[in-house]
């Protein structure tokens, strides 16, 4: 063996000539220079197969030792997995390889030096544990699984924009630091705010819907913050949240446009990200007409079939409605006001009998849940836009209204009617990629047991 | 006068046909139906003009008493600026009209109404201290001047995006709770993290750097938080940051992907948003040539002629250059690596004697501060990538190494040679548009004494 004690190099002037991607047999007899990290090496004494990986793919570089400078030989044949490395090479004609070339090193500086085995192939879908992988998230990214992942959530993001934009929505950024909770006292997470308690925002909801007053038509995507005390494979601590709210429409018009903006995103990924798709081994849930809507109403009618101690009224668990859907989206709409935040509209005129006095326990809502087989991905409704309304249900949910003055007193200046939704960026691409854990969804996950790294 | 109790309607079924930009000459005898809220009314005894405002711009609606329903006309004589209302009317021709149309109504339904009289007009630039719009800040931004200047905020987050897309940057998200300070100890947020200590994150910092690894060249754009005890135009709490890393290149190579990045905003800026600009009364930055960069070291010298008492190693205050630089791009460089964070490179080798001892003191670094006049709008810098030169600065720094293991242990898998900078949103925002405050680039401001609304 040829035991070697390594140097880096400084970077210096060394700059890549083309990435993985733009070399092909066009280069044929081309001095080049590749920039990137090793991710496997097949040493076959004489002979060493090295696969350099940059942002773009991998490249093959073959070094004979008789064609070598020994120096470069021993180099590479002592260099760790995960080192960084820039080579100087040509091009060269190679019949056997699948590229019909191969890269024939001249010259090698090393960039970086890893010092300890590689904790994982970057091969392998995964075969140890999230908590592992986690501990050494940035080495974990490195995977072919998790970067297939992340690329496709770069295409989800920019075609969630996309959307937004074509339809005249602006890109909106709210307070993450608050004064006061929108969805209740629980799961919130104190902040010393200089020398007064505060909170980090579970979600934009106030502030989203107060700025369809200037701008009508608002999104958001941005971090949101909720102490789940829960250990799941569907929550976390911080997650990012697509934040939508408009002016002029009701809760059904969201639903559409909640409907198109998956339908436009399942189409960016197929047209984009096709070879991401075939090498992850999936593919992305075929839409053939709209989204079902079922009330919960009629949900809890079913349900009632076999549990029966289901009751209208009740939250609507993952667990128990795991059997009655596949894995297809569809949406439950009209919720018992009881079950959703101050802030929804409830139906209050309808076609039956209106000189009937309205019973407060059987109140439904302007709502809907978005749903993907068992896993929730959005919620949405028509919001109150009357400040007696909102002080009532305020009141009747136990919430100090006060603390919401700087809320309420803009209704003193005609908020319009408004609908939106919050989509779950991390669970929509859980649903699509068939991810088994949320956490793989994110880059750093955060969660009870989780701060670092 | 017409005195009349208003009551409003549902939204219902009503739905608007067109908006205003949809409106022209081609449709007149056309009936149609326009949404939005009142900007402004002229009462003519007989005959009101109203401007009716969607999220695209303003209708004028013309009123005649003879002409309407006398229920119609009263409604409108009666119902305050930043109402909401739905109208039916025909687009008539006028020839007096800039537009040579007007809308004659012959319904309107009342969507809500503002019981208060408008806190300040529509059209006029600002008369009011800052602190009054802000309580009111939903409001105060239906205001000609900051619909304009969010307006243009969403065509500069959209050519960042365009920028770096086309760069082949992928877009990332790191966590805003996070276990230990990056920058230093102070001006952190605290918060309760269950049952821990956690804190804000200042910055994406060392995540972004880890993600160089696995990603090669990545930015985000989020929340960043400052626990900002000073009171100036220039500081928030809570910023946007542009937060960019790549690996395999230096500081001087990110200084010309920011520079060419501001050329991109301000050229998109230019196309896409040049009748705003005009209505604001602003010209963008005029760049003729690359972006001036001057020494940290020259800067002193030079400085040291008209300021005595400052010396090298000293920070540089935004008004000790004010005299010095006018409203133009520019970098400081080089500064001494005692002024900039543990993670930022020392410059080691140059063309000088390298057999003299190092001098601590005389120690620069590679890094770049991008200055508009007297405003410092990013930070960048080359990143140590070596394990035992952070544990050094750390030590130095005065910072306790062991909370950074999480961060430390990626060190041991090479990381690569990398370099990035942030850059902050609202200061360039500022920047650009002319702004007196950086709370009017930004929706909700956060300060030491503001949190809320």
């Amino acid at each position: 063996m040829d035991e070697k004690i390594l140097h880096e190099d400084e970077l210096g002037n060394l700059r890549r000539s083309h990435y993985s991607f733009q070399i092909s047999k066009q280069n044929i007899n081309e001095e080049i220079v590749i920039i990137g990290w090793i991710s496997s090496k097949r040493d076959h004494g004489n002979v060493l197969f090295v696969q350099l990986r940059d942002q773009f793919g991998e490249m093959q570089i073959v070094v004979k030792k008789k064609e070598v400078p020994s120096e470069l030989f021993s180099t590479l044949k002592n260099l760790k997995e995960h080192s960084s490395v820039g080579i100087r090479g040509v091009v060269t004609e190679q019949k056997n390889s699948s590229d019909q070339f191969e890269i024939i090193p001249k010259e090698i500086k090393i960039l970086s030096i890893s010092n300890k085995p590689a904790p994982f192939l970057t091969q392998a879908i995964s075969s140890i544990g999230i908590d592992t992988r986690l501990d050494l998230r940035a080495i974990d990214l490195r995977r072919n699984h998790l970067q297939l992942v992340f690329k496709i959530r770069n295409t989800i993001l920019n075609s969630i924009r996309e959307y937004f934009s074509a339809n005249h929505f602006i890109e909106v950024n709210t307070p993450k630091m608050i004064a006061t909770a929108t969805e209740g006292g629980a799961a919130l997470f104190p902040i010393f705010y200089y020398d007064r308690e505060a909170f980090l925002a579970q979600s934009p909801q106030l502030y989203k819907e107060q700025l369809t007053m200037a701008f009508e038509s608002v999104f958001e995507i941005a971090p949101i913050f909720r102490a789940e005390p829960s250990r799941t494979n569907r929550h976390l601590s911080e997650a990012i949240s697509v934040d939508v709210e408009k002016a002029y429409v009701d809760y059904r018009d969201m639903m559409d446009h909640l409907e198109k903006l998956i339908i436009h995103i399942i189409w960016t990924v197929n047209n984009k990200n096709a070879e991401d798709l075939r090498a992850l081994g999936i593919e992305l849930p075929k839409i053939n007409s709209n989204f079902p809507r079922i009330t919960y109403t009629d949900l809890i009618n079913k349900l009632q079939a076999n549990h029966k101690f289901i009751r209208w009224g009740d939250d609507i668990s993952p667990k128990i409605i795991k059997d009655l859907f596949g894995e297809e989206f569809f949406f439950i709409i009209d919720w018992p006001a009881s079950t959703k935040p101050f802030y929804v509209k409830s139906i209050t005129s309808n076609d039956s009998d209106e000189s009937k006095p309205l019973d407060e326990n059987k109140l439904l809502s302007e709502s809907f849940d978005l749903m993907f087989g068992s896993l929730e991905l959005s919620s949405g409704s028509t919001r109150i836009n009357k400040k007696y309304l909102l002080l009532e249900n305020m009141k009747k949910k136990g919430l100090n209204y006060k603390a919401f003055d700087y809320h309420l007193r803009v209704f003193d200046y005609a908020v319009p009617p408004h609908a939106g939704f919050g989509l779950g960026l991390e669970r929509l691409i859980m649903a699509l990629l068939k991810l088994e854990n949320i956490r793989d969804a994110t880059f750093y996950p955060r969660d009870i047991d989780r701060l670092t790294p």
